[in-house]
């Protein structure tokens, strides 16, 4: 159990190395930029998971072709402040920023912006998209879902993605309240943590293939993780059902494959035989605080909400409450000036990428 | 330990009798029967806690003035597809579903509306408007928030409500998915429930005023609920943050008062000292599905998607995966037919009502 091995890269050069992997796959300059920015973004807000780390997943997915480098994003049908969007099998993180656009676009014209997009694949973090709506002064919320690996509840197989929901308040003085959640227990990523260091996890978080409660990582693979709330008594029915409600907005509504049709995002995953709709689906919304309130007045509300809550009085061990998205605020102002830490296992995998495509690393 | 003794009455029956005590205290004709029939849907579907066993706490609101019988409901500030507006401390089971009408109608115009609610009580069911949205072919979110009795991930005192979340999906030929979640593990009245059995809680449901987890129920007079997720451990951030979320659109956005503010809806609890805005707060959110796809393609589609979960494998123990909402439904299947089972100390308080007002019961 050595402490894993970092090394530090500016934030600015990992996203230029990605810009151009993926103009290497035939990405539009523009879109490899953007492209890029939804992974170093994730990075800087220290979500690790869904940053450079993923840059091999992608071009393992350009590879066999599951992604259309030059989509053409069309509405396919609207009505004033809503529309459903076909993503032309593009990459999602060049997808997900038009459509949200889409969304802000109309929430400038309506008021709000509503937006279920299918044809696309993984957009990254969710609150990269909740966070450019505060630039324009609106609410924003931003929601996906993805391949199954999340039981129902009181079933034993899995049925629905990890399916997160983010939305984003901006503060006056403070820094904006970031929501950001997956509907499961916890990211599979904590799964796979414990099984590298050869540790079990807690009860509650996954079932074996059987369904029954397990604690040791490996049974992952067979079973599946459990809904937030894990158990009936502890309000696993919650988690299922905002799951469920993610997998209908994202999915159903647009026409994407979703619940256990949603195509898988790794090559060691299998395909479902069945296919309900088309990739899978984002679902995206722009609420402009100035048709509701004062948009100083709102953030100033939002300041003293922060204010309050941080003053709440503490359990014992812990220091402070905290607002949703201070670990993310936190991560970025020292990363921003420090730079991002990579693991050994990415570096190698960004060397490898790098003699495939010629993109000097 | 003895079985609590029940009358039944037809719903029909509670109803009637509820719209009348509402006309006692000035409410309006349309308004007082329109009240009932929200009190009612929580009857018949099975959700006892916010039917007539609340209409007792309706009538101690009346009498210490603060409810207005006659409000004038008002929109404060509007941007076509959103609104912000005043419930003029009418009953929330009158300015509920003028609010969601609202929200409804502006969906009908620009495909989608959303009103935010300030100056209003206590509401109902979450349920009741996101079920009316699918009346108009529309899928139908409802929130409110609540006085505080939650405590925020790492707080030892209580800062939120239970802030319930509800969407509802129309289907096809099957019943509608229809989510209506509190965003704390469980409901206060789970905890009432177990003290009078003489019972302890599961570990994770609350904490004493220290800040400690208990599973001693009268603890939590002093302490408070966990939110969905309980600990960090299990997820209870994500509840945390979902209950910053329903209190963040209900009062911050409209001018409620928000958090630990929230005025309490019960005699017994002290009102906060501090105001920082008019009453408690709602949410509504209408969407017209045809402005995303055409509405029976869509409700099919939801079909499918309820098809497929209830043939998930189930686990041992359990005989099938449930759909959100069909435990409700299965209520209402029978308590229209056989009527509504009333505990005796509602029925002492309905009597009393009766008294009161002179009533007939």
């Amino acid at each position: 159990m050595s402490t894993p091995q970092y090394t530090i890269y500016p934030a600015s050069y990992l996203r230029e190395f990605t810009e151009r992997v993926f103009q290497y796959f035939k990405v539009g300059e523009e879109d490899a930029r953007q492209a890029a920015d939804v992974l170093s973004k994730a990075d800087i807000r220290g979500i690790d998971s869904h940053g450079v780390a993923r840059l091999k997943t992608y071009v393992d997915m350009f590879s066999i072709g599951r992604i259309n480098p030059k989509p053409e994003i069309k509405i396919i049908r609207e009505k004033k402040s809503v529309a459903t969007i076909d993503g032309d099998a593009g990459l999602g993180l060049v997808v997900g920023p038009k459509a949200n656009k889409i969304a802000m676009d109309k929430a400038s014209a309506y008021g709000s912006g509503w937006v279920s997009v299918c044809n696309t694949n993984h957009y990254g973090i969710a609150s990269y998209y909740s966070l450019q709506a505060l630039e324009r002064n609106m609410i924003g919320w931003s929601m996906t879902n993805s391949s199954k690996i999340v039981v129902p509840l009181w079933g034993a197989e899995r049925r629905l993605g990890t399916n997160p929901i983010s939305i984003a308040f901006p503060g006056y003085k403070n820094p904006p309240i970031v929501i950001d959640l997956a509907t499961s227990v916890v990211a599979f990523g904590k799964i796979e943590q414990a099984k590298r260091q050869g540790k079990s996890v807690p009860e509650g978080w996954m079932i074996d293939g059987q369904g029954n409660a397990t604690t040791s990582p490996d049974d992952v693979y067979e079973g599946g993780l459990l809904p937030l709330g894990s158990t009936r008594e502890m309000g696993g029915h919650k988690g299922y059902a905002l799951s469920a409600m993610v997998d209908i907005l994202t999915c159903v509504l647009s026409g994407a494959n979703w619940g256990p049709f949603a195509p898988p995002f790794a090559l060691f995953e299998e395909a479902p035989k069945e296919s309900v709709g088309k990739g899978i689906g984002h679902f995206f919304g722009a609420m402009d605080i100035d048709g509701f309130e004062d948009v100083d007045v709102f953030k100033k509300r939002v300041d003293h909400w922060i204010e309050v809550f941080r003053k709440t009085k503490p359990a014992p061990g812990h220091e402070a409450v905290l607002i949703p998205g201070d670990p993310e605020h936190e991560a970025e102002k020292v990363r921003i000036k420090q730079g991002i830490p990579v693991i050994q296992a990415v570096v190698d995998d960004l060397v490898g990428i790098s003699k495939r495509t010629g993109v000097p690393f």
